[in-house]
């Protein structure tokens, strides 16, 4: 539709940047995601002392380039698009960020660069390789459904966690501090543990009547992990449903590209409804 | 239709306490729950050895406080409905006296402060609190589907507990006392502990044919996981398909807020089923 | 129908023994059942160091009141039925032959005694309760499902002993003998206690590259939990759907009681299918 | 068909060693799998210390015997089909080359006899045992909704793996290295070990912060279970739906033993599609 020939180079950078459906736009992905690949492992192969000691002045020098390379990248971002402010407080902007303060910190405060592990979070950027793969179909469906179960999901765990905290209490009077369960948020952690299945075994009940309160736990938590299940299973099978009696194009214009729940066409307006 | 400017006093409170869809009751509600969390952390805080050494006192006065605000919010439950008797034998009732008596209790025996964990009891209004916000169709679905399958997960439940019995007894045989199986109740105990996959650790096999039977056990917990979620999404699919052949609205008065299994207008008295 | 008078004595206990639908039989049947569970309580008791030191006289006594109690039941059940070889070769009748033989065993073995364990296995006649209650229809339902399921079950499960015998085997190479892989069975057991989640952690690996193996374990783990609950699930529908298609009395006689999976009626011999 | 008589040597060989649907060829295969069980046994006894001392020699020559065998089984599949490469470099014919290589290397390298190990992946033939009996179709059922579902089930892998860097990082900065964590890479592996619900307990946060965030990870991995399971059952639902719109045989030459996804019969041409 467009010729980028005919636009500025802020244009193009941004197309480049921001945009992935151009070639030079799937190579930036790309290059950026090796970057944070790298630049990630760079920060965990550090964190191994013994390997801080052999190679620490590399890792420390690989670091200030990956810190260059993300300011660079940063302040691109910030002047190819009109409303730099949208980047700066979006979700995928704070990150970048969080992941580019610390190597800066550091000058000021010793220790600073241990914040560093933050750069992690530049994986987040990984949802977007998907979208260069034939993956999409597949997450927006598995979004949407996630989407459609939030509510009744935080509702179980808001009902889980007051769960434990009931029972973490009963179990603080039942097992006492001498066996453990120091204090109360102490044994609602031990309930967390429990009811989801983990069990560490850091803390574990020593009394009979300790043992019959944790096999209630267990049991409890054995049989409750069927409520999120049920509920994404149910939801998926709801939008499978609608998805199926709503046409993938447009009957009007033939374009397609619509969201699940979209009613009408988001090109020319026409209902996506069949009759 | 009623205007409370005609009634007494005693119903104007009732709506305030018992009601929620005032602003008035709305307020309350919220009011109570943050009454209760900060009570609950109080307790919580105060379980901590070291915040007891520093702030005992002040955690001390805070706890007669909330004793002082939930006695008198239980008062004026009492005397502004008809019949009293029927709140304080209700779910809600016994768990607000439960709430209350440790503290009066610890006037005539030491420690019994440490029963106020019961505290964490009331955090069973929360419930409330999801009405004031527009859960209430998800709870109402979620608590539908799950009357539906309590027998059936009750059955399984049994059964589990029946196959502990019975594979903890076996254990019992074939590690032995010296191994930590040091009775068949505790032997029960690692029984539940594997089958439900939590694996604290405290006690585990040490003899070749006792990691053989525990292999079983967690093979078998491994399976019968499938059973709970099989049913709830069974029972899910089953409940979407009915509400679905039920009208939201009544068809004759068009007013809304069916249970899931009304077959007539609770207003009307219409049917509700589609002909 | 049948007049009970007519009949002789043999006929009215065969109904009060192995029959549930008479007041006599559903007597007969709890009683039984309070009788099992206090004996399996008793074992459980008696297997407790301090209750045996203190209660042992009185757990041994009453271990020959019910061993005695158990014979008679015995014996009363063989002398009833026409073909008293098919109760003894039965599952139910092989259970109560184990229940029994460890009490005169202990004549000859020191330690037979031990053995009266297996008296939980009698537990399973719990499921003739469920009889007793309105629960055949959920039992009946639920049965018929995890039969279907069986095989799938089983080649999933299958499955997962062949990755547990392989992932063992491999991880016997990497970690070793020094850090509690000291042989290939020990391994696989490794393998079951942590591709089914349970990680009890008696055996953990040590080496960066163990816990590299363990993690791709505990990731195969975690998805294909997966596999048995979807093909429960899927089962209990597709059941759902066949059931919805028969009609649960006769068209022709209509009496009701029939298999989910029965196609005539088995009173008339007339089609249950619907045009 | 074909008589097998007016064929070559080498065209019986092949219809005894790769196919199963002739008596010889089930003998050859249940006689393969027998040597495949044994082989393996052989090995892992071998890895137990206590019965190495002991019955070393026999396992030693058992060893060499089963390596004689395959390499006779291998040599034989090779010269009866026409393109010997095709196998050798199938998935089975690396995995067959594989548990015979370690026993010729073991000639010129101590130690490389432990590789025998991998002759458990030889096991994976035990899917052809499968197709011996009736198992098919579930098994058909099974691969073909897994295949649906692979991709979904990577995203949601990856998603999870990404978490639990993520998580693991920051949980390096909250616990430190004196908890037991380590290093980066040891945080993501106790990561990995909370969020699939295994727990082994042999990492475990230690300060009050450090079981906030573990619980935080504990009930995501509680939760997004979830996940997998919905999209597999989904995807059986969606697969039986369109196995039911199917119909067994061709409509035309009503031959039997069409995959699930075929459209067309794969005998006569006709379309399987009912209008």
């Amino acid at each position: 539709m467009k010729t980028s020939a005919s636009k500025g180079w802020q244009f193009r950078l941004h197309e480049v940047i921001y945009e992935s459906n151009t070639p030079a736009g799937k190579v930036f992905d790309v290059a950026l995601l090796i970057a944070i690949f790298t630049s990630i492992a760079v920060v965990m192969l550090d964190s191994v002392q013994s390997l801080h000691l052999k190679y620490g002045n590399l890792f420390y020098n690989l670091e200030w380039i990956f810190t260059g390379l993300f300011t660079i990248e940063y302040v691109l971002r910030l002047i190819c698009i009109k409303k730099p402010f949208r980047y700066v407080f979006s979700l995928l902007g704070i990150i970048d960020m969080i992941a580019l303060i610390p190597s800066y910190l550091s000058f000021f405060f010793i220790g600073a660069q241990s914040l560093l592990v933050f750069r992690a979070l530049r994986l987040l950027r990984i949802f977007r390789i998907f979208k260069l793969g034939h993956f999409l179909t597949e997450i927006n469906f598995l979004t949407s459904a996630l989407k459609g179960s939030v509510r009744k999901i935080s509702i179980f765990l808001l009902t889980v966690l007051m769960l434990t905290v009931i029972l973490g209490s009963i179990m603080y009077l039942v097992e006492k501090r001498e066996n453990g369960f120091s204090n109360i948020p102490e044994s609602i952690y031990w309930a967390i543990v429990t009811i989801t299945t983990v069990g560490y075994g850091d803390i574990s009940p020593i009394t009979p009547m300790g043992k019959f309160v944790a096999s209630v736990v267990m049991l409890i938590g054995y049989s409750i992990i069927a409520v999120p299940t049920g509920i994404l299973t149910h939801d998926l099978a709801m939008l499978a449903r609608q998805k199926k009696e709503l046409p993938e194009s447009c009957p009007t214009c033939s374009r397609e590209g619509h969201d699940l729940d979209a009613e009408f066409c988001k090109y020319c307006g026409a209902s996506l409804m069949r009759d």
